[in-house]
């Protein structure tokens, strides 16, 4: 009897691409992960159920009351604990701006055939949890661990591989990131596209680092080999590089589209005068926004910033941009305090990562 | 000057489509507009957050407080209500399922080229709200009324037109529809996306009955003439055919694919061994589900049905399935009371409206 590997052989291999054209395998893929309604930016917080959604496999149904959260291999104190456990511990809440790392990959030339992202694979949460470092620490990795590993319940193949979803931080990453032990989201449990019921929250990273469904975590003494680490989410020169992990969020800002759209195309219109531009900016690795600047095809002027509520959160902007009659190209930048700029073009990647080139937004202005 | 219909007339242009190829605004638009996820297929009430979106222009933001619904033209006794007169009136839940009436849109071939609907843009919410009948009837629709038109907040352009979103229903249908004017949604406030803070829900229709971001109810003494209402959501045979309305679901079914997915082709994966296949079935206008057949090739065999929780609420179904290796093609039909059965393939139709052909589910059982 044929394996599923030798079945699967005809059916797995990722076609090449055409800019701007898709396959029917984008589109399904497109139609399951959800991305932030634009329109949105102009809060701080995502609303419930908009917040984009990036799922490698299915939601996994897992029982709340009876799930355990397993510190096992690899440590000296091995425990569990259940979702009961974990909300009776010290609990806080942080805005934490999350990102896909292959947010705008259909940006890029030639793009890999993945999940076609546009611009709109972010969002921000008010995630509430306790502390993950002192649950690691009374787990006591043992000696020679270099990586503390974390796999989700959310169970599938990707590219012939089967593995359950699973990434790794080291341990100088876990002792200088704040990484949260979640259950809650806007107030309210989480819902299960979102991980319940217990996920992590690694705050300036990419999205990938957040493992949800978390159900158990592990000490090693090896570099973690998971495919979601080692196979994928790397920046690559070409296909066959090994590459570099993807990890810190890159400097970015959106704004959302101002007047009304054209149903098929989001093509934008509005009338002539007046108008206030509102958007969100943000980098990684806690790193604040220092400027954003708008552009309406006549050079770049500073927009007006307000403070986030967190190191992890991004910035909100504004800017009035006196809207006249014709057709026109909107663009925003944003720049951090390392100093770091967004760039007029996509830097390439063969997996589609890492995209953080200025959004472009066409609109129209009528006279009357 | 230009005017925007002017300047439009390049970009609004639908395109011609190809067969498993798509275009960017497509993809956009699936980015955009959510799918339910087929594993939520399990729960009788789809997850909050989970639930389709299908969202012609933007998402407006109201604000609830000072958001008044307002019986206006066509009445003799016009009057507002603002949500909390509203949440004071006599409330019901209803558990409700919507389909979008594009679904299965990229079934078709040829398709129009629109939001690319795979099978996913079904979902099932309990709603809360008051029933409508007694609040048009206490703003006494004028004499010669034929239709009451609900307008909604959302504004833009589809083929150059620029609208806000509306649609009709007859008197008579008025009268044999149980349709609420909902506040609540899974015992929530409703979220922005689902129409927030107000919005009707028309139970066993297509959901672009169900109007949201709802703002003014009017009484027309002639057939609303609406964008939304005679020039789209219309069966045609040909695309200059003027067509006849879409109304109620046609009777149809899926099931929640069993086993793991490979990551970009969504194609299922699973061992050898019994398994237990779960779904829904629904019809439209509140006609009961009477049977569900699975087939995995070697015929159609009955599933077990569990009886819903209302007259608009879809019914689940169960059979067991000893999975044998190899690969298959499972797929699920419905039949409801007046006898409705699904096809095999979908009936064509210029706008890619009302396909209930069966789902076909492609999966590989590993003998080990």
């Amino acid at each position: 009897m044929a394996t599923l590997r030798d079945i699967f052989k005809n059916f797995i291999a990722r076609p090449e691409t055409e800019d701007g054209i898709f396959s029917e395998d984008e589109v399904r893929l497109a139609n399951r992960n959800s991305g932030t309604l634009l329109e949105t930016l102009k809060h701080n917080i995502t609303p419930t159920g908009l917040h984009y959604l990036l799922i490698h496999f299915d939601v996994p149904s897992i029982d709340a009351p009876s799930h355990k959260l397993v510190f096992g291999k690899g440590f000296n104190a091995p425990y569990a604990l259940t979702l009961d456990d974990i909300r009776a511990l010290p609990r806080q809440t942080m805005p934490v701006t999350l990102e896909c790392a292959g947010n705008g990959r259909t940006g890029m030339s030639p793009r890999t055939h993945s999940m076609p992202w546009g611009v709109e694979a972010v969002g921000t949460s008010a995630w509430t949890g306790t502390l993950l470092a002192p649950l690691i620490e009374r787990a006591q990795p043992k000696n020679g661990t270099v990586e503390i590993v974390f796999s989700g319940a959310d169970r599938g193949f990707d590219k012939g591989v089967e593995h359950a979803f699973g990434r790794s931080l080291t341990l100088q990453q876990l002792a200088e990131l704040d990484v949260l032990l979640v259950h809650e989201m806007n107030g309210q449990p989480l819902l299960p596209q979102h991980g319940a019921p217990l996920r992590i929250i690694v705050p300036g990273w990419y999205g990938m680092a957040s493992v949800k469904w978390l159900s158990t975590i592990e000490a090693t003494d090896t570099p973690y080999q998971g495919y979601q680490q080692v196979r994928t989410y790397r920046y690559r020169d070409h296909k066959d590089d090994e590459g570099r992990p993807v990890t810190t969020m890159r400097v970015k800002s959106l704004m959302a589209p101002p007047g009304i759209p054209d149903w098929v195309t989001r093509l934008r219109h509005l009338r002539a005068g007046p108008v206030t531009i509102a958007g969100r900016a943000w980098s990684g690795g806690g790193v604040a926004i220092s400027k954003v600047e708008f552009n309406d095809g006549l050079g770049w002027q500073d927009a007006t910033l307000t403070a986030p509520k967190g190191q992890y959160d991004w910035t909100g902007w504004t800017i009035d941009w006196n809207a006249t009659p014709g057709e026109h190209v909107l663009s925003c930048r944003a720049t951090d305090l390392n100093g770091e700029i967004q760039p007029l073009e996509p830097r390439w990647d063969a997996s589609g990562f890492g995209n953080n080139a200025v959004q472009k937004v066409q609109v129209f202005v009528d006279s009357n």
